[in-house]
């Protein structure tokens, strides 16, 4: 990980005083902040683990500009990280954005040689995953990310797309090779050995000790990684958990799509209802007087199985009003498309439920964890309620051809409880 | 089918007598031919349906100069068809030969602006597919279709590469892609269509129509046109069907590599074995008093059975020696990855089998027949045998999954005869 990558000709880390001058060059951006740079306050709001986020506001609007650095911002130098992901954010970002306008935040301004994206100010959203946290419901939610996995993966298919615009797409995101050669060492791999970033819940040594020596789960999670480099299918998001989720009581919005690439389309909502799942499992570890956390749990397992149920209605109608070229309607009948489209989400189903099992687990073995877990203070609870999760996440990857559908999924749960 | 594509800058289509005075201005091609150009006689041998094809012969040596025609030989200018084509067989040729050295011609000069490939003269070789016709036997030819198989697949696919090497091949054939498109149209729908290049032989008019409303069978061909489209698993010849292949008694060389992409595993091999089905089950249509042919159809279904044998072994032992970064062996031990390696062949092998009976059906119904039944010219035995073609064609498409081996395989040959 210590290999370094070449920044774009020009590039340099911005300050939080270096910002307002670089939007001010920008007369979009000016107008919409409105006054002058002297009226503007600028202010650093990074967040997730890898880029300086600042947000400028001004008296009429504000605006949030993000970039890319290069090593992971959380890490520091020691782990170099290449600034272009932020050109495949960028162009990620215009594909969702045309799959499902309203779906992300709206694209302001991309400055290449900074590895800068500026992007509508967000500020009124919270993380669905800290909101979660807190027990709050949003409900729209399943219908909203339903739709955005529907129309993403989708539209950027084979199933909509020629063959030569499908293979545009994908070489256009070959070069985000190191984002997901890490994808691949975090969620597939690192988890079940020796690695100095790996971190384990105090009380949680012995049972990750068991997974770590358990052949036939790192078998299943090596077959989830071949899957992630050979099939290539939509264009992905990449990154798809509850952090990358924005919400307010009515509106959902997609953010951080610098891990896209093109490539299984039961990643994506595998991020998401896995993540969904690690939700509702550490619900009782934010109960309090006030709130058992029951009726949150519910929703979020409710949610999870509709996340599902709304992807899968949703591409069945975009298929069923499609007449793109791969399977032409004078040789093919309704009955027969209708076929072709189940078999084919019943296997996006299985590679789901795979997905979602070993994104479980690399939030509790693996270097990256989750503040639904995190925030429990009782550490003996937090040790309990993520061994529950990794029992569920275990049958989930040795059983994903069995799993026929999100009921199961949700009694697998129950069972393991 | 109209579209245009735009032609490199200065080229343009060569004639017979253009050919030594562009040879004569590379220095390795002249010294190998010896002699001046007035020594050296060049001949037309264009013989498959792409390209022009010439043979230059001098003093101490002789060449192969392979043009690739803006548009299909065969049919004309009314199919215009890229020149870019031969930049990727060019590519693939140098793939092929890295993973297996002297499985191919070598390659002696490229020239981009004209579309030329230079290459070793196989004057010495037959075209397998003719030899076939005329019960020619091959000791070698399991044996090293098997060894170029698994060489090629093995070494291009992700089980070798690393990710950013696995998806920069894969985007550097993506430019390929009216080859592609022109192989899903051709394979998996035309010939279940109306397309006024589709011929059949007289007698057989009936099972076409039949095929051609057999809703099950159309759905078998669609779902492996998506597999084609869908899965990025390793470089593909393309197009590997018994006219690309050349023998002596002792050697193979596999040529015409311009359909190259990057794509699903079981694809060559399926090409491969379906034609050699075809061959085996076109014999009785060759017999005369003195052979029978009946030695001749137990080879070629034995060699179609050892090809894959001999694939499925050779890519084990390369996977069995290899320290690539995919599954890392301080993780995995070596039964799960030999039980990875286990069930990706058997996921091939289905792959093989569905597009062994798609390549099948589309020489019978489709544009491009073969030579294996149009040199048979008592027309109702050659139609009874196509119709024992397609019939076990369609069993190989509609029962892919359940059938788990070669025996399988000439086992439904046999219960189809």
């Amino acid at each position: 990980m210590t290999a370094s990558f070449p920044t774009p000709a020009g590039y340099r880390v911005l300050e939080r005083r270096d910002i307002s001058a670089i939007v001010a060059e920008v007369d979009t951006l000016a107008d919409k902040l409105g006054g002058t740079p002297d009226d503007w306050e600028t202010s650093e709001i990074s967040d997730g683990n890898m880029n300086a986020v600042f947000r400028v506001s001004g008296p009429e609007g504000s605006i949030v500009v993000k970039q890319a650095l290069p090593y992971i911002r959380v890490i520091g130098e020691g782990w170099p990280f290449p600034v272009s992901r932020i050109a495949f954010e960028a162009e990620a970002l215009e594909r969702q954005l045309a799959a499902l306008p309203g779906s992300v935040p709206e694209k302001l301004h991309y400055d290449e040689s900074l590895g800068l994206l500026v992007m509508e100010d967000l500020s009124g959203y919270r993380v669905a995953r800290l909101a979660f946290v807190k027990g709050r419901r949003f409900a729209n939610f399943a219908e909203d990310m339903g739709a955005f996995l529907a129309h993403t993966l989708y539209r950027t298919s084979d199933f909509h797309l020629t063959t030569p615009q499908k293979k545009a797409l994908a070489a256009g995101f070959a070069g985000n090779s190191h984002l997901c050669q890490t994808t691949e060492e975090v969620i597939f791999t690192g988890p079940y050995g020796e690695r100095p970033f790996n971190r384990i819940t105090e009380g949680n040594e012995e049972i990750a000790v068991r997974l770590r020596e358990d052949s036939a789960l790192k078998q299943a999670a090596s077959e989830m990684k071949l899957a992630f480099r050979t099939k290539s299918e939509a264009l992905l998001h990449g990154d798809l958990h509850t952090g990358s989720v924005m919400v307010t009581d009515t509106e959902t919005r997609v953010i951080d799509a610098e891990w896209a690439f093109h490539g299984p389309m039961g990643f994506d909502p595998g991020a998401l209802i896995g993540n969904l799942l690690l939700a509702a499992i550490s619900q009782p570890g934010h109960a309090d007087a006030a709130d058992d956390r029951r009726a949150m749990t519910d929703w979020l397992l409710e949610t999870a199985k509709r996340v599902w149920i709304e992807f899968d209605r949703g591409f069945r109608r975009l298929a069923s009003e499609d007449r793109s070229e791969i399977f032409p309607h004078d040789i093919l009948d309704a009955a027969a498309r209708d076929a072709i489209v189940d078999r084919h989400l019943a296997a996006v189903f299985e590679d789901m439920v795979g997905f979602a099992g070993a994104k479980m687990i690399r939030r509790i073995l693996g270097i990256s964890h989750v503040e639904d877990f995190e925030a429990i203070g009782d550490v003996a609870m937090r040790a309990q309620l993520e061994r529950h999760a990794l029992r569920v996440a275990r049958r989930l990857l040795l059983e994903r051809r069995e799993i026929a559908d999100m009921d199961r999924v949700l009694a697998v749960l129950a069972e393991e409880r």
